[in-house]
């Protein structure tokens, strides 16, 4: 499992287990020069923090995180950043229920086949809190984008059946609702739907949708680094996404040509658009318009509601998933998106300055 | 943009333009011993290549490729496959129309903004004609494939808005018709559609779904090089994907928990999931099931109906793309979605060999 | 800097400076299944750890390796392998004398060229105790290999004008003196030589040659993955080489092909050569004989005597760098060159399992 | 065997065989906008061309280099140049004499093992052929490097024991011999030593040396992308190279510190050194001084005296080798030292664009 490593100019390299000594990223690559303290990462990391509402695991975790390197005198030195989360509440439980069975839903039966035997405890590196470690390489990406005026905003869209109103958005509303929805009756309407799915020991999943703005026309390198490859990527490498779609998405499959293609026009001594259907993307390459992406997650796996499996005897059994897990893993899931965006785009933009020679010649003269 | 080589150990770098000498790709990492022969190539080429029925462009090109290296008496021999096709039909044109022109829904604005100017003719390297390089090297990794008794089948399950009916599907039946679905009724009914398509100087996206049989479980790496994420990669790198899911995809969103899971059981000596929710990935790596993806194509975006757009002088315009454009990418890229699945799954399947010590120890003893 | 990443398949990350908090080494595809605890890995920072002998710095650290990821009841799971120690002597010094300071013969210049300013603290990341993640990792590559039945052993040659007698040649020796050389006459000599280096203020270099037994051919992948271009690169990124040579090396440019090209014969049932004059390395693939490297230290640029230099204010001025230096870096590389070569064949060694179609419809049925 | 790749940024990849189809190498991520034809490219082909002197094979190829992609109305687009040279002089010859024999000296026996079989005519891939690919490339990178004012040269130091003599340098000289010396007397007494060594069916090995002028200081990207790491790497994945040095090289081993240092001055508005020891690395970035390296060649391994070797039956026979080799490599492979060199400098100068955030925010704003 060499796939722990993402980028190739601004490179993160993350590590760690639910349940063993702690979780953390190496960032290589990162510029020189950048201001950074660990509460620039924290205030990501807190967003993804356990325990915050009725819709999240009560693990008691403080995901604090500390610069082991590549910093000095509060800023960047252009070697290794790296960055490290010790796990606090690694509760000792008795994992005899879970240890020699598939939970369904879960990777548990893929690591078995893989690797021979799993890490059972919390579900090992297969865990979501393994996601912990691109928030904070996510915090260091969202400095130097800050520092280019791009900005990276994801929010629910829709929770189950429960979507936002389009007319009602409104994205500072997002963080005063444990759903992250940016419409607050859509936010009531999905905390009733899950308050019954708890009650009935279920899970529910939903939609994140990620807004980029600022990002400059030119950005992605074709043909297989494409903006939306690498995106695709990226979102598609963290748990539980099913679906990942770019502007109209699945919707452009639908419609015709004259009605996708968002027409040119020069205006106010730039070049634009005058619709957004291609979600920032042309050709792999972004097109100067906001950057749109929507990513599907599916319901938590983790149900306390009998399930049929085979253990490891490979006897046909029945199992109840006892324990601290989240209802549905959208709303924590929110700056994941926005972490994986961030790293991505950071890289693209590096990789960009070299398309040019008259750059490379200005650089260097 | 040095985004043009994809994988690991099975490597491929495509290069080439639409109105250039040529277009190809080197395979590198392509194991020895395989027997390859131009035809084993030529077969898939033919699926792309155009002019095979009234929606697709007539460009006149035999796609015919050529072995310039790594094939010695009949065989693979280690070294890389460099694999060419020549183009013939660079029909001089007048270019006039489009060389200072920003076309809507193409790269071309992002291209010149990137790279200062760009290859006009045909849109050069974001030209869908690309594609073909994919498509011959994925014909070598088919035949690796072949060799583990893994099959790659792709077929349109939707155009615009007819969609085919499950109840009828019949794989065979996808080569029986120029829209290459896997149902006849529907087939008709999307003709029907497109001609009316063709007649508004329209055009129409799709969805096309790639169904893999014969995936060992335990492939992919997390938690970046997971399954889906390589894959995820894979389909958006290919020109006009708007989205890609995989299993119940963006359904899996608006289902609970309890019906999303698959249950395992263990049946006939071996472990099997009683239902296919995940679409054949769990955690990023195989489960043994069948491997389930679709990607939604948008409609082309060369059409001859009026759009506004601007020159390169910063004017705003109106053109109409004449020429010889398909109406609809989506029947010629289902050779190209097999074949990057196919490549995908060959590098994940080699990287997955070095996973287990014992494995190793048994290879070297 | 994204250049702290070495490897394909078996991929390590560093990180860490000479004064920051610890430094570390991120181990990515490590194969799953084989036993590991940290004294198998404190056996070797032993081996590099300061203070042992009047001819390294007397810092005091006990470099203390922590296992924070990637191993479960004692075995490798094949996930990311974290490995970190923590600084404790980061005595509170002055450098008011340096750090505005170019040392020469040191990276300082460089750096500061290239990121616009540095931790001056000991060297920061350009300190060799950035060599400790390596041995860390070396020692988990060299558990793969002992598994394997391929051992790797290196030690000094030379320092300064002593050589070692190849007559004299005892590899147990070497541990029994401070130098590692394998030799105890040449060994006495130059204690004495070091002894009146140090007296005079000024320090040595040396050369070291690393012998790998039991590597089976057929290991290296041309053309420029070569096992001598990849053992190459690993040896060149450690500080202070400044040259390498692959059997006779540089003595093969001297004397005629019929001299140099070692014969084959087979003999007790296998391909054997009669002289090893390649040094275990034919067209860049391993030939079955031992591999032999030799590699090149400069002395250590740090020397109390007055040297001229110039501070960022861009004045001419002298300096004496006072210290805890090693007068000497050869003994504790020695390590540090069994890692780089153990660590660039695991690699290597993964790499060559996909080579033939044969094996992988082997292991995959 | 995917190690055909070369680069992070400016990509390589090589392909072809010595009698198959042809050679070629595809280059990704080459800047758009510099100008380029293929008279560029052939100058330097011509330079590695066979048939030049009675030291060269007498095997007539022109060598023509083709450009198949990426350079549109005379310039490069910023897409994949795609660079071919079709075999012409592919002599129907009789292999029979060694199609199953392990050459000495050769790659033979390693090919075998590792592949199962190999391509035997001509040496196949391990061909010294496959480095014509190299210097197609090498001749791309030089373009750029001249843009920046950056200049490669290297030249013959010595042919087995005749040397130089660094008095009489003459870099102008190294083009009116065909041993490429820049020293006239000594080029004169190589010829004498080649002719002796061509009569008694032997061949001889050498020295190159390479000198890089113009070079900022700042360039390679510690710890394992270094200057020297890189440049090792690069360099000794060309065929027949046994060592490599920079700088004084093996020399600095055996000298003191104190002498070793190379002191900096302020001179003339800016740093300089004293003198240039390290061959203008420090670290493993350049230090602004004159980048110098040396390679050792091994003589030919082909040789028409007998030699002992094994057959694939395991027979212990004895062979000589015909055919039309070249008695020495390292006149031709003077210019494929410069496009290594090239082509890793230009990878390296483009990483080194991202070093600083300074730079990145002037670049995007």
């Amino acid at each position: 499992m060499s796939g722990s490593t993402f980028g190739n100019i601004f490179k993160i390299t993350t590590w760690g287990e639910s349940h063993g000594r702690g979780l953390g990223v190496v960032i290589d690559g990162c510029p020189a020069g950048i201001p950074l303290c660990e509460e620039d990462i924290q205030r990501d990391m807190d967003r993804r923090k356990p325990g915050q509402s009725r819709y999240t695991t009560q693990r008691s975790e403080a995901d604090k995180i500390e610069i082991m390197s590549g910093v000095f005198e509060g800023k960047t030195t252009g070697t290794p950043i790296s960055l490290m989360v010790l796990n606090t509440d690694q509760r000792s439980r008795d994992y005899s229920a879970i240890c020699d069975v598939y939970r369904p839903g879960h990777a548990d039966y893929g690591f078995e086949t893989k690797y021979g035997f799993r890490d059972y405890r919390g579900g090992g590196r297969s865990s979501a809190r393994e996601t912990l470690a691109r928030v904070a390489a996510g915090a260091v990406a969202r400095k130097i984008l800050a520092e280019l005026n791009i900005k990276v905003d994801a929010y629910t869209v829709s929770i189950n059946e429960i979507e936002i109103d389009r007319n009602n958005f409104d994205l500072a509303e997002r963080f005063n609702n444990p759903v992250v929805m940016p419409d607050k009756a859509a936010a009531e309407n999905a905390q009733a739907l899950l308050d019954t799915a708890i009650k009935n020991l279920d899970s529910v999943g939903g939609v994140i949708e990620c807004c980029v703005t600022g990002l400059p026309a030119g950005i992605g390198e074709p043909v297989f680094d494409k903006l939306d490859a690498s995106l695709g990527r990226a979102i598609f490498s963290i748990g539980a996404v099913k679906g990942v779609e770019f502007g109209l998405g699945f919707e452009a499959a639908k419609i015709y040509g004259s009605q996708n293609n968002d027409n040119f026009t020069f205006k106010d001594g730039k070049v634009e658009k005058l619709t957004n259907n291609s979600g920032g993307i042309l050709g792999g390459i972004s097109d100067g318009s906001e950057l749109i992406l929507r990513a599907a997650f599916k319901p938590t796996p983790s149900i306390a509601q009998p399930q049929k499996t085979v253990n490891s005897k490979n006897e046909n059994i029945e199992i109840e998933i006892k324990g601290r897990h989240d209802p549905i893993v959208v709303p924590r899931a929110v700056i994941v998106v926005e972490a994986m965006t961030a790293i991505t785009l950071v890289d693209l933009l590096l990789m960009n300055m070299s398309a040019k020679m008259d750059n490379i010649k200005k650089f260097y003269n």
